[in-house]
């Protein structure tokens, strides 16, 4: 597999937003559109200088349902066939070092998930499974925030939308990844620097290919729309005041705050 | 109240698209931005030299369930003191006079629900209600389609993102009025010429103001995003070829064929 090459975008100390290349935490700022071709300006950001934002802008969060062995297990549901999905809007999106906020109008449990996010590169539909790898740009890390007591709240209808939806709930990054061995990757969340989940990809249900070729069947995908895999054993709520990180080697770390 | 001014976005002969008021059928083409503000060119298209579009482009679709007395009341459910939603993908939007596609892999029942749509005009977040008006740009029909067997092909989880967020299955339009006297308003919807729908806008349990109020509390709404108000009594499903329509007074006819 070649050397992944980590995608960032950044505030710069002017207040200028652009992307770039995170190397040895140099940021080598680049020209151009992220996902149809750019070129290195010749700028590099020392560390220090330059702020991470959500490394892309998202139209939409695909988010997975159910689609780890060892979760479904656990709750006793069937193993899907198709990805089963809920939608968080394009505005909910977070990146690294933000706060995640609380609603306003929420004072229940608000819960952490760990997840692989696949960033889609180029616009596609209907993709068969075989040619999908050429519509994925890369890999980042999630924390699919979920307002947990809003999820349940009427017994008729499932507020998945809603209770997932909430701005500062789609928390994604640091970087993207071109590149990830993620049969041989592990999904690390760490909640106040104490380990809460630590799950094997190897255990996805549906895998990448299969994820982005059967999703791309009910909808058309937008260059940096983000597929969030799912989350596995572990999920659970964050005070207050807690820091969130999740990790996936070779990738890096996604930290956020609550509040 | 004020005379309404119907927006519309249109394809020229040329192949440009461009937007404008609709007038007498005649299209007074506009520069600038529908949202932020926008003059006339002074160019004029006559009726057959142009062709409707979907009147704007939403970033999402957020659709209401159990919003009509009606309805909730004949299925047995409690009125909700909150709107219960879920999201539709902007790229399921389709504008008038364009065909619904059956997704290739259903061979099922294909539901429509004639709504009223509400159309963001600025960007907000947790609006009180008695500000609430002054987001609102206008008012649009909306068909919101369903594949309705894939809703419940799981018992775990009810697929309402993947049945509702097909390409074609947001269909909107023709034009957003700017003004709507929806309490004395109603929906009236057709297939293939037969009235199927007739139900007054005054049995929205939580109006327009109320709804866009609390949407905006549970998160930002942007300039174009379109808010569907949920559907009342009368909803069935189009065969293959059928056209249904879509009428609200004082806004117009929102005409599609699936297939």
């Amino acid at each position: 597999m070649a050397a992944a090459t980590h995608w960032a975008r950044f505030t710069a100390r002017d207040g200028r937003v652009g992307f770039g290349v995170l190397e040895a935490n140099r940021l080598l700022e680049h020209a151009g559109d992220l996902f149809t071709g750019s070129r290195p300006t010749g700028s590099v950001l020392e560390p220090g200088s330059f702020t991470l934002l959500e490394p892309c802008l998202p139209s939409k969060i695909v988010a997975l349902w159910n689609n780890f062995g060892a979760l479904a297990a656990k709750l006793g549901k069937p193993a899907p066939t198709h990805p089963l999905f809920l939608l968080k809007p394009g505005t909910c999106v977070l990146g690294p070092g933000a706060a995640i906020r609380r609603p306003a109008s929420y004072a229940g449990k608000i819960a952490f998930e760990g997840e692989l996010g696949i960033v889609i590169g180029a616009r596609c539909s209907a993709v068969p499974r075989e040619l999908a790898m050429r519509h994925v740009f890369g890999y980042t890390c999630v924390n699919d925030v979920t307002a947990a007591e809003v999820l349940n709240e009427t017994p008729d209808f499932a507020q998945w939308c809603r209770a997932k939806g909430y701005d500062t709930f789609g928390c994604m990054g640091p970087t993207i990844a071109t590149q990830l061995d993620w049969p041989n990757s592990r999904v690390v969340t760490l909640v106040d620097g104490v380990e809460r989940q630590n799950y094997p990809l190897s255990d996805m249900i549906l895998g990448v290919a299969e994820v982005v070729s059967r999703v791309s069947q009910d909808m058309t995908l937008l260059p940096g729309d983000l597929i969030a895999c799912g989350t596995s054993l572990g999920v659970g709520s964050m005070r207050d005041g807690a820091t969130v990180e999740v990790r996936i080697e070779g990738i890096g770390t996604l930290r956020n705050t609550l509040g």
